[in-house]
């Protein structure tokens, strides 16, 4: 039996995608709309106010494809605050006009190698990658996925030493990118469908298809990733929310 | 042909996920909404009076992400007694405010060799794990799984022996989690589309997360499991259900 | 290229899955919902009349979990019967509060092995085989199956006399249940979208899960077998149609 | 590189599936419901006009079971024909009645070797074949497949000769069915999901299991055949449409 | 590990499948589906300048079959504005008539071995390949595709130069449809769920099928090819609309 990977656990992240029926929107009086855009500013408010407090991240995004048209994103030290903000929104009257196709449950998770002689308990850098901030560049791009489990590709079955090596080999791949695309892995294991969410964010949607264009000729990708669905988001500022929803 | 595990089997478990649609929810008149929450609370009292007479057992949950809303979760000695009160909240009036996303119907399960020269009919300690009482712990975690059969990876061809010695490194690895997860095993070959379920509970969520990576290293993990959907949720008392349906 | 195996086909068999939408059928008037129950019950009754003519048989289930509410099952000597009696059902009005999320079209099937030295077409045995009378047990257990063609798990790159070999072990499997399960093989080659039906009826559910788990040790089911869903239904009478459906 | 079958092409064919929404159709109005009878009469007479002017052909069946209740097979010498058929049953009255489940879109194709020493533009057995007329039997079976390309089972890196081998060998089973199935094999590799369309004419629906699984033991089949879903329908007249509508 | 293909990219393409609800259509006013058109007319007007200045590019299609009636289908050089011109389509009268089955966002990519000892970013042949003018031919065929990572037939685990000769043999092929077939490759990785797609113009749909059918025996294809679904449409001039929308 290989060793097990210890990892660092932060604060835990929903993906909140929804879809907006635009019939109904319009349909919607002028009054309903505003009073949808103005409880959903708000509430987008309090998001931002956690933020303000290091108590969580928030950004908000629209997903270009028939996926889904927005993206709420929201970080929280537990999983029932973030049970608990999706009610939130599931309760607005702008979600009146809302399907859910899709979501992502999932917890920051660093390897322990990253600790190397540090308290992560303490140490700020650690600490900040635990906890993040979500970058406030232009795009975001999710994607979930598995380490396969299939015959001789079997990346649960390997040593801990040569997934290490395939794990710095790819991490070499990413730093090539640094400036031009960050990331956030998160881990799932047990809390949604797939093993591992990636969130990366970018000033130019290219540097996404570029890094992971490169990154699927590493052995670890090439070999042992199984991907889920991809989405792309645009950020918008709280503000824009009534150009997003205008009709 | 290898020889069959002997199982011991015991009370049936049916998960019942649900959706609810807020939209409408919040279109019922106050009246309808009072009548639809006082009726399912009955219900759910019920099922608690059917816990306090040993004949049963019930939980309640809210479930994060699209998956689902809530999950009702009841345990009886025949599968009929599912059914029929599965088709009870179907006929209630908050019903007309639920979807049924998913469900899954098993049997509680043990291995035979937890009964080694006691009698299982008796025996107090297998009896309550074959009747269980759902533990109160602030959150649960479902998931469906097969043992692969696929090429060199196939769980029936193997002996027993080596079944065994797998299953017991496995159960080793889940004992160091005592205190920190409760689990429940369910059968459902023949009952439901995967061969078991698994039902966790926790105090903190991240348990689940290590607990399922850390067994994703096991060989009986790595090489056979092939898990279905993963769904989480939060333990409610039956008197929050208002809370829950506030609108 | 291997031998290929005759069966002996008899009736064919209409697995008509429907699910209620209950919210529909409480808004219905109780005229409305008298006149749909007395309808149903009607051709329920006419389903009967054919079984007491030996013209086909007839059973009504009611189904647990969200994949069904109900199942109706028909047996009849051509596959144009079925079409029709399905087409009458839905005509009905109690199909409209009926949805029908699956079914699935069969037809009964033995192998030749059965007919030795005997006259299919006169045999009383094998004529009581061929033409069915569904068992009046207490429930039902339904799954499409296909053998596998894979690598070197290839069903039908396999000799005669292997295939026999195996399908004798695992008939020995089953022929442990006697008393406790009564099983109908359907083909459905051609006809519908797996190889093969299965329905199992049991007067314990249990038997359900405790024979499937056997068999799946059998060479047979671990190396060849793939199953679609499976779904457990309880047998009601058809004068119980009005306590089903009682809002 | 193994050397390409060369084929030859034919008429294009739409098998157009429809499911009735039977509660709505007992909604309307009975003036309704004749216009929309005699609307989809008319536009069915004018498919069979351009059958009777060999510009074409077209089949009207009813199908079993939950995956579409109708259809519409049609045949025309360019694919826009078809589309544009299509439109216009969407744009009748009935079709207010119908979703569109499923359809397929594909070509009549032979082997090269059919035309050996013929000249396939003039021969009339071979453009016979090419633009079919559908036979007027009572049922029809419609599965679309792809020859698998999977380890060593790869059907497009085999030599032409080997593929050549398998497929006469297939080709003598199907001929023991003369009489009792006909077949239209259709190219849809580019077109549509699967590589081929197989649409097969029965006075017997025992008939398509027989032989589809007889040919499930070619090695052709065993090894490289994938198959989608199956559906049967039954042959109807146009005149019948009133019948198969009453409600 | 092997060595990354490098690519050029350029324009991204958004290929925006939608399905007409033609009850609710025929059931709208004669002035609003006047209006609907008008509005949709002077859309995709615009996008038609947007292609005169030389900004992107535009074609409109009616799509065969189940899976969609029309392809709009907008190329430009930030993904961006394929996001905003997909919500422009969204917010129209007349998407309160269509729904959205699909769509595909992707970034034109050339291999750099076009631009050996040439200025990609000023060679005319070479920008005119990324900044492609969509041909106005009569059909267009687009399906995504992936390369496969399975056992011994993994894509991204050859060395460069056999990933070359497979490429350039594929390549011979293309070429024999030269003057039949025009392609535009695009890029997908961490943009869509394919890791590419293809979009196919000809003048005769059957181009399509030869082929795709004959690339299909390409060691590239054989071994190395998964594809998702196929869709063919005609293409239409924006003035056709209304003819095409005529009930």
């Amino acid at each position: 039996m290989p060793e097990a990977v210890e990892t660092l656990d932060g604060w835990y992240m929903l993906h909140d995608f929804r879809q907006v029926d635009w019939t109904a929107w319009k349909k919607a009086s002028t009054e309903e709309r505003e009073q949808a855009i103005s409880e959903l500013n708000h509430l987008m408010a309090s998001w931002q106010d956690v933020e303000s407090d290091k108590q969580g991240s928030f950004g908000f995004y629209t997903v270009v494809g028939h996926k889904a048209d927005l993206l709420f994103l929201n970080v929280r030290p537990t999983m029932e605050e973030l049970t608990e903000l999706e009610t939130a929104l599931n309760k607005t009257k702008m979600a009146e006009f809302f399907t859910q196709p899709y979501s992502y449950v999932s917890v920051v998770e660093l390897s322990t190698y990253m600790a190397q002689g540090k308290d992560p308990d303490t140490d700020p850098e650690i600490q900040a990658r635990l906890k993040p901030i979500l970058p406030k560049w232009n795009h975001v791009c999710f994607y979930p996925m598995d380490k396969r489990r299939d015959g001789d590709d079997n990346w649960y079955m390997m040593s801990k030493e040569d997934r290490g090596k395939l794990m710095y080999t790819h991490g070499m791949t990413g730093r090539k990118y640094a400036g031009h695309v960050r990331q956030i892995i998160t881990g799932s294991q047990g809390l949604d469908d797939w093993e591992w969410g990636v969130t990366l964010f970018a000033h130019d949607t290219l540097q996404f298809k570029k890094l992971i264009y490169e990154m699927r000729f590493d052995e670890v990708s090439a070999r042992f990733a199984e991907f889920g669905s991809f989405y792309i988001g645009h950020r918008k500022e709280r503000e824009e929310l009534e150009k997003v929803m205008h009709v």
